[in-house]
């Protein structure tokens, strides 16, 4: 896949809410994973897909996704970004709210080797 | 201005070749600027307006400029997207190059405070 296919498959799947088959069908086995920031003690980054997936369904088991809206992709060379904004809530504290970040990913023999986070923390 | 306000802003003076009017317009005093890569003993990392401005003016000093094309912005609150395909000479060796590249800028306080360049080396 061309990294074009690719960032329209991540945004059709993406918007859909289907965050772990876009992960199962787009990401390397080498995937770095970078936050804008981390809980004290932890890394910003997650390497390998044992630990993306595994950082992937701690987050789709603490939240409730009540929207998300994809915009993108924007595409240049072997690099694309898209952007998120997510009406959430964070199940352990039942605390509902907005995020917007922008997300950009680095394709790679057709698949996802690189993503990193920028939002506000 | 808002987030959408820079990012409309930087995209039609750059779309116009105009790279250095958006930095003095939009670029504030403490930018931070990351490159993809770095020439060997130098940093990715520019701090401040006088290094930023300095490696723009080495920039424009030594590329001819044949065409930009500025797609974007992707706005999500403080930070949006943008991607640069140009056509260019590098003057020095009068070699001629197309390259492709997804730029990444934070704003606050209506200004751009952080930008990084995604391509490959």
């Amino acid at each position: 896949m061309t990294t074009q296919e690719v960032a329209d498959k991540l945004v059709n799947l993406c918007s859909k809410g289907q965050f772990e088959e876009a992960m199962k069908a787009l990401y390397s086995p080498g995937i770095v994973s970078v936050e804008a920031g981390a809980p004290p003690g932890q890394s910003r980054e997650s390497k390998g897909i044992d630990a993306v997936r595994a950082k992937g369904e701690w987050w789709v088991a603490n939240h409730d996704v009540h929207s998300v809206k994809v915009e993108g992709p924007l595409v240049a060379g072997s690099h694309f970004a898209v952007t998120f904004k997510l009406d959430i809530t964070f199940k352990p504290e039942k605390r509902r709210f907005t995020m917007e970040e922008v997300a950009l990913y680095k394709v790679a023999d057709g698949q996802i080797v690189y993503e990193e986070f920028f939002y506000n923390m």
